[in-house]
């Protein structure tokens, strides 16, 4: 740190991404990447675009934001897309929590949140888990606070019904609920209809995990226009041209390949079911999954060591160190010939 | 707004960008981009990375930040890339304003500086530049505020020499200043060199006007290793993948074909001086310009009229209603035809 660092920021601890290690070619499951490239239609328009860089990216991103409104069965006005979802998830922290409105969340979940509550200076609570990492919605029926809820939530990859989640907004009329549903398609139930009932609701998502763009960086956000207004405000008062031109245009390359997403997110999710069926013959334990993931342990052997003896096996799965959660390893799913290199590495570890 | 907004960002007032009307074709001399494609090795870089979007960027986006880093003479730690410069100036305004550390700049240079500050509920003075629309070094000797200068100045394009930022720079040991550098590369001084020998100092840039890529959404800033960490904190804190694949090969690509690059730089200075001479003959008086536009007036036709006809005529320029140059217009370099175009419907608006 500088001398000259803003006393603001000076206890804020940053998110740590997944590693990237360059020293060896591994097999890559710990960032919940798809194994699949993005949409033929979505590299060709991302190339095709590259030849126009000189101009300005639409600050509106009007083409993309329509196909997405179509897509997604709400209106222009009630989506924004954005540089990620990272940046839909801080416009929120920024728009909605203040002192008056504590920020809320599950004490395991993304772990970014506490680092956006941090940055924005905002105070917030964590709320625990069950037991059996099951989020209980009872604790956040009427709790006057910004919740933020990760449906499914990460890293355990457990889904809430919408039923529960509308008993949540629907109990605090006063504040703002936001459904982060990086995973949802895999698996979970999308709360995006609801945005048309309730004026408190917001949802993201990402392009990141199901339709394969993870490196192309494009988030969204849906709520009521009034909602999509005050965060336009913010973004327009940060960085009006958040997403590049070539993200757009490979973001409707991918919505006009519907059928590509939807056997990629097929095929992710038999192969989970083939991957937790070969885990519990070897004796894991595995939270039951609504993502492109799993969270497992085994009963004898620590997370950390199969987490390490995997690594120097060349495949990289993402641990945690909070106490909590350190027997587990978050595995992400890639194709059937990486999950069985996954298991029978796994087998010799835990043999 | 919503009722849900919060109070910290009531009155805060987004930035415009320039407009983008869709309802004709227009020449587009509004926001300074360049009238020439991307380099060929950028094109071809970013298509070809399109084909692995599915995987996350490098968070340290470091094989872009090393070429970037070794074309500006300095260290790899002393560069952070960001999206779009807008980004960078944004994190500068985070790190280093504050209740204690005041931000000050020009009263006529960049809009952005007075809604980073604002969002960022930062105070700010804004310092008039001199009657001839230059800035006074002295009135920032010694200030002991955070200070932003656009270098070349925007929209007056009027450039400072290194010398006299080099005193504002020394005269101010303990605050932060900002040489904002957009459009260094059309004939200002670069003040990159000076920040081995001042800890106070960071430079930014973009590949937006000089290298073509105002699309791809790629800003930079140079300082010493320790404000680099400082701003990675803010970096890790809000957005970790800022920046993504197509968009870092893009950047590279441009990188390499510095002959492109300065073939380009050159063709706008050229079309600038024969611009200005042709605006001087129609009666027009143009600033002192070192960057890709002209900040000029005419004595007897009004800067809203002359911004208006041209507009009808297809031609897109810049014109900003604050009093102290509501008679000028913005006006982009393209290339020589766009040029003779403008020129000839200018001699018939002030005839």
């Amino acid at each position: 740190m500088s001398r000259f660092f803003s006393k603001k920021y000076s206890s804020l601890v940053p998110y740590t991404p997944g590693e990237q290690p360059k020293d060896m070619q591994y097999i890559k499951l710990n960032t919940n990447e798809s194994p699949f490239p993005p949409s033929e239609k979505a590299i060709k328009a991302a190339g095709e675009m590259a030849k126009t860089l000189q101009l300005y990216s639409d600050p509106e991103c009007r083409v993309l934001a329509e196909k997405l409104a179509e897509a997604l069965g709400v209106d222009y006005s009630e989506v924004l897309c954005t540089n990620g979802s990272d940046e839909i998830l801080n416009f929120a922290f920024m728009a909605y929590c203040d002192d008056d409105h504590p920020a809320a969340f599950a004490d395991i979940t993304y772990g970014f949140y506490t680092v956006f509550a941090q940055i924005n200076n905002v105070p917030y609570i964590e709320i625990p888990l069950k037991d059996d990492f099951t989020i209980d919605a009872n604790d956040y029926i009427g709790i006057n606070k910004t919740i933020f809820i990760a449906n499914p939530n990460a890293p355990t990859g457990i889904a809430l019904s919408r039923e529960k989640i509308e008993e949540i907004i629907k109990s605090n009329p006063n504040n703002i609920v936001v459904i982060d549903e990086a995973y949802v398609d895999f698996g979970g139930e999308s709360c995006v209809p609801l945005i048309k009932k309730y004026d408190n609701l917001i949802v993201t998502g990402t392009f990141s995990k199901s339709r394969s763009m993870a490196g192309a960086r494009l988030g969204f956000g849906v709520a009521s226009a009034k909602l999509i207004q005050d965060m336009n405000t913010i973004k327009y008062s940060t960085n009006p041209y958040n997403i590049n031109r070539m993200t757009m245009a490979a973001g409707v390359g991918a919505l006009e390949d519907k059928e590509y997403f939807e056997n990629n997110c097929k095929y992710i999710i038999e192969t989970r079911k083939y991957t937790v069926e070969k885990l519990t013959e070897l004796g894991f334990e595995t939270l039951p999954s609504s993502t492109n993931f799993v969270f497992t342990k085994h009963p004898t052997v620590s997370g950390q060591k199969i987490y390490e003896e995997l690594k120097s096996a060349g495949i990289l799965v993402r641990h945690f160190t909070k106490e909590k959660i350190c027997q587990y390893n978050r595995i992400t799913i890639g194709t059937k010939e990486q999950m069985d290199a996954l298991l029978s590495k796994l087998s010799e570890i835990v043999k």
